[in-house]
């Protein structure tokens, strides 16, 4: 049996181009003791994936050029080396950009697809879910009637991050790219206010729409909007840093928060986190999660595009803003 | 009677310049009800006052171009409008660049000048004692064995933070400029290592000296120092944002820390402050700091430059590295 998969070609330089990039077909071959064969419906795509493919050093080996794409993914057991897999199980795992995967069982988790379907376990009850979960009520740890901004708040954490604020008695204020974006935030997920920062004065924007100023801010992108929200701390405040796409594909130097001495006169906290730090406590986060998600408290879509042979484009969107909620690469038809 | 003052002629761009100052000779004036006047007899001179003169919106309100330059600074009452001051009683308070100073009873504070020396009440008794006991303990957490960094590590707050770090039981790794001040540090003041950033290799001396990397990071300097130890921080690190001396004379766009990310992928923080923050903690800061000073735990020295007309030339000296230990300004002959 035969498979296809998406490998590195080269290191991208900015944004990555279908030129980085190959599909092949391998063959797939059997599972030894403690792996599963697993046949993979869907990809999650994620901006940190720009990270692993770069040569410095990061939380994580980069990912070898030749090598398969890694991702996480969700997929069915097709034939298991291990007892606590058996065929027909569906399973989520760093499963990589591939149609067929042998991986250790160790690294697999079963889901259930009755709970919800397979692309809303790679977001709201997968990695964006435990992220913006872990990173705002374990670090931002916003107090009833505080006001919590997020950028990429249309994104799969950002739009997680505000729902959340929401359900713990915060104002959520979203900074997203677009009026549709802007408008499915606050009217589809209940946020208080939205800015646009594709037609809008960030700067501005937040001190109209945070006279009490900001007392969480979740930072997904960086850059000048991550400088913005510096400016307009409260007294105690709590910045999250999550991401930073804005600067993911620069081929200039990294840009450091220049307003960063706003920490020192409002006694602020800026702290940095990865999902895995908190694996221990997933199933915590992921019963509360589900409840929300099973009372309709906590909405999300998912952006499902088809076609293995598309990674290369579709990877792209995220980068491009132009994905319509989590977005998930489906591998087979 | 009349008093000497220096004036703020006009705000400085870049490093302060002699010409930047007045030196003014007016009526000194009687005390009202709930004031004091106090014949000042040392300033005190720190680097944050270079933010006071800057027009940009900070902590407090800018010294007005004409007004008497603001200072911390220590004297005695020579006629008091408020019982709870009388003649001869030594004080420390907000009294200015002057020889006398009329000021508002509620903003002093009695002193004892048989406890220590005037001038030391203006550094390990007094505000950077607070800031390097309050940065440190409060928010740098260093546990027994761990390894804290401080730069500006022979300055009147950096001294005492790798000090007290000592006293807490981690290691204390210096950076200094030049061999002479990274010599009393180690030899005089105890500190584990010192590293000379202006003959050595600021990220590869940190690698050497931090084999474990850095639990807790209080930085005084900002600029390429702060990114040179995030990029060697631990896990769980602890970043004490005090001061950025490094960017204060900057006609630049202050720099910020390229290197934030770090704080992502090693589940640190960073966290700003200003000693004025800690002010209702004050007594018991002084009463740790007082005993360790009086059993000989904790030790610091002044640089005691006479002539209330020298101010420009000697606040200078702070930017210039030159002043060796606790700059102070002593007003009376």
């Amino acid at each position: 049996m035969t498979g296809r998969a998406i490998r590195l070609k080269r290191r991208p330089v900015g944004l990555p181009s279908d030129d980085d990039w190959d599909l092949t077909t391998d063959d797939v071959g059997e599972p030894g003791e403690g792996q599963a064969l697993v046949e993979v419906h869907y990809v999650s795509l994620d901006p940190a994936m720009r990270g692993w493919i770069s040569e410095a050093a990061s939380y994580r080996k980069p990912v070898e050029v030749g090598g398969v794409m890694d991702a996480i993914a969700v997929g069915r057991v097709v034939a298991s080396g291990d007892e606590r897999f058996a065929e027909g199980d569906h399973v989520m795992g760093l499963l990589g950009v591939q149609e067929y995967a042998l991986a250790p069982a160790n690294g697999l988790q079963k889901i259930d697809p009755d709970v919800a379907p397979l692309p809303k376990w790679l977001g709201v009850l997968g990695m964006p879910g435990m992220t913006a979960y872990f990173g705002l009520v374990e670090i931002g740890k916003p107090q009833p009637g505080q006001t919590v901004v997020v950028s990429g708040a249309a994104g799969a954490v950002g739009s997680l991050v505000g729902q959340i604020a929401k359900l713990q008695g915060a104002r959520a204020v979203g900074i997203a790219g677009g009026p549709e974006k802007c408008r499915y935030i606050t009217e589809e997920l209940g946020f208080d206010a939205a800015i646009d920062y594709k037609n809008q004065d960030v700067p501005s924007a937040l001190r109209e729409a945070c006279p009490d100023r900001i007392d969480v801010y979740f930072d997904n992108v960086g850059g000048a909007i991550l400088d913005a929200a510096l400016a307009q701390l409260a007294f105690h405040a709590r910045v999250v840093i999550c991401g930073a796409i804005s600067q993911y594909n620069s081929t200039e130097p990294m840009r450091g928060p220049a307003n960063y001495m706003s920490l020192l006169v409002n006694n602020a906290t800026m702290t940095g986190f990865l999902v895995f730090h908190y694996a221990s406590r997933y199933a915590e986060a992921a019963q509360q999660m589900g409840e929300w998600v099973a009372t309709g408290k906590l909405k999300s879509r998912e952006d499902v595009e088809p076609g293995i042979e598309r990674f290369p484009e579709v990877f792209r969107k995220l980068f491009e803003g132009t994905n319509d909620g989590k977005l998930v690469l489906a591998v087979r038809e």
